[in-house]
């Protein structure tokens, strides 16, 4: 069992994640991690904040020299703009975000209590932890990669572009489609044999988790409940080299609830940030008098980044029915086992 | 917390669940858990199985004339079809199903121990499960419902059983769209604190689980994907009778993780049923030869089922979520700690 | 990861598990569960509801012909006397029960709806579950037993007869010690990394969770608190045939939280049998005023029972860490895996 | 669901702990926190470590103007020794230790890579949590303390301190009995109606993961199964001011798998410090030939601390026991439902 805990507010000191289950005798390089959490960063449309600085994690358990000990690892990556207790009160719930909501089941007259925590800011630690994850998994041939598909309906570069400086200039916001692949998961990771194994169920729970998305597919997806079955479902061949293979993927890796080793594929609707630069009507908590959102520093786009952050939530869920599968004591071990036929 | 395990294989004995978790004192009417399984046994396209005779549950613990105990209730519901034992080996695996993955996986040469319990056949005992959670969810007003809204791309009744007689005809299968609604359900159940407590991300999970489906959204889904957030987010007003509300209803009830007491609007994708009566290309397990896949009798399309399978999986993680908030042990401590402001 | 769920109650139709996470490819014999369950209603002592008739397993799901499918195994045990609903309302709570703290929990005015859940009736299914735990281990050459220390502060048979001839004359009850081995568990089973991934802590868990337990202890247990730490700790020794070994086991094979290799030991103290022949003062629930505790038909002591069932308990935990370290899918490569040094 | 990881090596830069799924608005007293921090160094007997300096918790997400958030809180504390990576390597494993099942586990040659984490250092933080989760529960009057009952068999402090000495001067060590003691828990927490619910069996998990502790009972223990169940269990009686209570509390407040809102306590046997200053027989790991174990810094007898642990761990599962009754969003809306009757 791989288990994720995160912590943290947006203006607090940190952010802190604990990533408990992984097996010992693996060699982390920080350096790694820190090359997701500068891809985290990247993407035309960014605001603020991503200027600030360069996230960089600081691992301050579960090491002896760069090694891991199978005891759980703590990541800790600074904010750079600790203030949480000086910040004014916010009594103006902005649409599309955790304000409303949240002060209502937590009690707050104070929205500044819900957002600190509601931050996007919160998905550094789960890419640094899914930085670890991608570590471990790479070291048996499983790689994660993603892409923009489109930002605001458009599909290329140039156009992309043009649509967050319309939106800039709008003072308006985009969300997106990104797609998130992910190469020579062995089969039978995750199982039909209960609702909670399926690892296309798995990994719906991760993606879905990151702020901000309100869709998630793999392979054909939504397009498959278009079609016949005959042009649907991926006919198996065999060759002596490569086993058993699909000729097509329009499963994107997933029959069954379960890999069947061919790349899984998912794709994610991310819906436009909620923070918009010209605010929407909202309604004061205190008055109930009818006002604009708060306006808090913010990006134009940030699906780039999101299929970062995709990415690391993918792999812990990935990792962990790897484990599952092929054990997790330590590596020597997990090598050995996962090499039986 | 909520729990619910099912077991059952399709020609085996019957099907059965645990649901613990649940509050003393619920009156459960058996007639309302087997009118959802009669729901679910509905719909053109459906064949062999269905027709074969109705499902009935048999709530063999936790109740006390008729009332829950707080105890674990266990669910039965009996298979017409006992012959799990007598079936015929099955070496060639079905492109689409779990056959081959699950061979691999467990280890098995007749594929018949993959599909007995891969089969959608599991799925009753959902329905019947989630039918509780319903009848829980419905003393504090909260309703489920779904429809179909595509099967095979058509869109209305006659184009769709066109579409299904086509498909037919071809020996061919068809999927589709649905969409489960949930109306009435109170601000703040589920949370962005942690991840895995967000309301959205739980039920992705819940609805990515149900076989077949490839894709989940809520909301506007993967549509928000493309327009402006001025066009997405919805603005918040205020009435005196009302309290708090969304003028429009674009998050799907869903915001930062958390319901926000409008609809809760989950869509989800069904790819076509992977058993083609005219059977696609695969290898024999045994031979490694290229064959036709074997042929389990089946449907022709099931979104309709599907939709109410939706609404039962949707039910356990909002009844989850509910209790969470207002506690779990008995109904009128519920009932009361419901009404605190 | 193995879960096991149970449910039933004493006067219901009957009592039900399930077991989930177990590896495909394991022959369950039927008999070797029947044997254990005759085991649980051995003991002199016992009354009433043990002589009705002997207690049979049937198995309803999660096997084809005898050999686990990896899915969900359900357990069902039925009930000789299922007349929950025609008993008559308790409102005398009994000392030593669940029945006061129950009723007030779940707000029941007829304790009735508490004992059929609390009742000792609710272990026969983990009998059931434990049994199958031990057919997997004992693949491995993990065998469970377990005796009777004492009863009444007696220990040896003849003393012990009599001081349970003398309760039952008393109308009173005994409680007593009993102990389970656990012989040939490999090294490395639970961890120290994790507070919660302790064996000793897991099976303390699973001991005490049985009803009636008050105390649970490992190896030197209590004594050990008596003594210099030169007379406990099992210094260590090494033969090539043997390997590493301890010279004596007073850690009752446990150490860091894990297994040592050595013979695991575990004592349980239990109460005496709370339903006396001659009832201890209590209150009315509805009048409040004081009176007698109901009787209900019961044993005057069961110790020799509770050791099958904290045997079946401990083979719960040691099966589900077993799998944590040589994985779970199937019985082919749990057995090579085994075999990794 | 209240969640709780550690995380920390003996000699790496901090112990670190998250805690997740406390109320919001309740305010914590870092003094309060430390106060229990200071208790767990104290004690005669401790030596090395403890008196190099004081620990103290920071508090680094999680609060805003030192109230919770609702959102996981992280504790850390520092160590004051950082010097894991420079440390000679290990190759004697202790008698007694996690040393020689932890390094077949994880495949370690050099046993400083199983002690780091194996070290009563990660206690730590396992107080300062527990310290948090009673400054929730005093807020409805639950409070936690312990006592030494007994050290190496010495049940006064003059023969206590003199038995140390002994031990001392011998270069040995001793280990004690101590008893948490609970007051003011209300009726109802935990349950029987599912075996990993009861209260009592949670404790003994909690407890049961306290390093070197090898026994745990509750109220009369071990006691009562050398009785008649006549003089063991508690009579209930009733007045209007206090409503239903027991005549004496030899459950020691937990009857059913429940608390029955008398004192709960607990009480917990811890064998000797395994590190021994004259050292124990062990085998070279390399060398296989017989040598004396490694000689760590250690403290001769801890049995006042692990009191401290003991309350700090209990406290967590009343806490989350308690949670699971009356809610856990928000402390104006625990406070109101608690008060329902």
């Amino acid at each position: 069992m791989l288990r994720f805990m995160s912590a943290g507010e947006s203006h607090g000191e940190c952010m802190v994640a604990i990533i408990e289950g992984l097996p010992a005798g693996l060699y982390i390089d920080e350096n790694i991690i820190n090359q997701d959490l500068f891809r985290r960063q990247q993407g035309y449309g960014r605001g603020g904040r991503m200027q600030i600085e360069r996230d960089t994690v600081k691992i301050i358990t579960g090491l002896k020299a760069k090694k891991t000990l199978g005891s759980p690892i703590t990541l800790m990556i600074k904010n750079k703009d600790f203030k949480i207790n000086e910040l004014p009160a916010i009594t103006q719930p902005r649409p599309g975000h955790a304000d409303l909501s949240g002060a209502i089941k937590y009690g707050f007259s104070d929205m500044r209590c819900v957002l600190e925590r509601a931050s996007a800011r919160e998905t550094v630690v789960r890419v640094a932890a899914g930085a670890i994850a991608k570590i471990f998994l790479n070291e048996f041939g499983v790689k994660f990669s993603s892409k923009v598909i489109s930002v605001g309906g458009e599909k290329n570069s140039k156009k992309i572009k043009d649509k967050i400086d319309f939106a800039r200039n709008k003072k308006d916001t985009l969300g997106g489609i990104f797609e998130v692949e992910i190469i020579n998961v062995p089969a039978g990771l995750g199982s039909y044999v209960h609702y909670d194994r399926r690892l296309d169920a798995r990994l719906a729970l991760a993606l879905m988790s990151i702020p901000a998305i309100k869709a998630v597919e793999f392979g054909m997806g939504f397009e498959a409940a278009n079609k016949l079955g005959s042009q649907v479902h991926d006919q198996i061949s065999y060759s002596p080299k490569k086993g058993f293979y699909r000729m097509t993927n329009n499963a994107g890796g997933l029959e069954g609830g379960m890999s069947n080793a061919e790349t899984i594929i998912a794709r994610c609707g991310m819906k436009p940030i909620a923070t918009l630069g010209n605010p929407l009507k909202t309604i004061d908590l205190k008055t109930k008098k009818p006002v604009r959102a708060s306006v808090q520093r913010s990006d134009i786009s940030a699906v780039q980044a999101a299929g970062i952050i995709g990415e690391a939530m993918s792999a812990l869920v990935i990792a962990d029915a790897f484990m599952e599968r092929f054990g997790n004591d330590q590596m020597g071990r997990i090598k050995k086992t996962f090499k039986i036929k």
